[in-house]
């Protein structure tokens, strides 16, 4: 793990690294020492480690709840070289979109490409991460919708360190199936008029999933839209969670 | 109106008090004075005032909140006298649920019995309860969640006090028809595996909100099993919309 730059803004410092060429961006509360929770930061399709809602919403966690935040671009985004093959993908889903189609199937495609190897790095990063004086093997949560929903199902359902998770605006064929391996409480996302998800799939999402506690948070509005107190939401949950 | 009795528990002061024959109780910070947001609470079918679920969370909002909090015993409900047609309709409910049977259209028409005159007493009570030196003419709260969310809707649809409302555990037939009406912030409960409301009505209520803001909490578990951090979530929704 190599740090490449580090800057502290409104009492949170942020660093950025690269572990094995996966570039990634650490964010903990300025002068912190010792163990604290962490958070696994998934960003969006067609975003990035530093898109503006994940630094702000990691901005928050560190300053407002004392935690560690990490996030790492996935492949074919931010600071990574680019796949023709996930380009021509995710360049459809719009015109699909907008001629009345369903994209989810487009969606699921781009999403298994990604999602066997973005969970590999995420766990690495992990690994290094709580290596760090000022992060330790501390209680781990992940939030992310959308893409990274998506491959937040799979990597919550499949790491044993995450002990709580935000996920949502996720609703690809298949991936009730494995939200149904998730057993740790959740808070899950939707936005009720979702213009590529179908409502009855992101709710069967949350059917789905295996957690004896797990909320569902629906909003109206599209894709996009999710407001910002859901934020505030967030925080409460993991700080009820791994604090 | 008339108060009966005073007694001060950690922190919150806890009045009963009569108005034209309407029994309730008054839950303010103890030593408050000057005007504070008011949340008036219904409570569900068969409890009261007082019942625990009730307290716990008015003083809740009252110690952590700073909000005074006012309940009222709907009719054939705590102090006030039985009313054998009313005690007809709700003994029946759970003997037609155990039977497999739908329950709505007999909550639809409990509900439907009472609101009318229940509407015009709250609407009495928050009056009275403005004019008291600790409280009043503040923004104003309703909570309220079965028999309270079905009486709820249309208190909330018919009052223009009220600027925000946390609702839920009520899709009773012809409800989100008046749930369109309301166009304040709300938060709706949902039960995922409610034994007494089909999801799909619950459902249909919130998305007939007329609110430009309005989420949606659905947690797993039957009509009863309302988690207890939901009381935390109302919390922050009140203080964000009435502070």
């Amino acid at each position: 793990m190599r740090f490449t730059s580090q800057a502290t803004l409104d009492g949170v410092t942020e660093q950025l690294f690269a572990l094995d060429g996966v570039p990634g961006v650490l964010w903990t509360p300025d002068g912190a020492s010792g163990i604290r929770p962490l958070i696994v930061m998934g960003h969006g399709g067609g975003q990035h480690k530093k898109a503006p809602g994940v630094v702000a919403r990691a901005r928050r966690f560190a300053a407002e709840g004392g935690f560690a935040v990490v996030a790492a671009d996935v492949p074919n985004h931010g600071e990574r070289p680019k796949d023709a093959e996930l380009d021509r993908i995710a360049s459809e889903i719009p015109s699909r979109v907008a001629a009345g189609e369903d994209a989810a199937a487009l969606v699921a495609a781009l999403h298994a490409l990604v999602a066997g190897q973005v969970i590999a790095e995420w766990q690495a990063v992990l690994t290094a991460v709580q290596q760090l004086g000022n992060v330790g093997a501390g209680p781990v949560g992940y939030w992310g919708v959308s893409l990274g929903g998506g491959l937040g199902v799979p990597f919550v359902a499949g790491e044993p360190r995450v002990r709580a998770a935000v996920l949502g605006l996720a609703g690809s064929p298949g991936l009730a199936g494995t939200a149904a391996r998730i057993t740790v409480p959740v808070q899950f996302l939707v936005q009720w008029d979702d213009e590529r998800i179908p409502r009855d799939r992101s709710l069967a999402v949350f059917g789905a999933l295996g957690s004896a506690e797990k909320t569902l948070h629906a909003n109206p509005g599209k894709h996009g839209d999710l407001p910002s107190f859901e934020t505030g939401s967030a925080l409460r949950f993991f700080a009820r969670h791994l604090n």
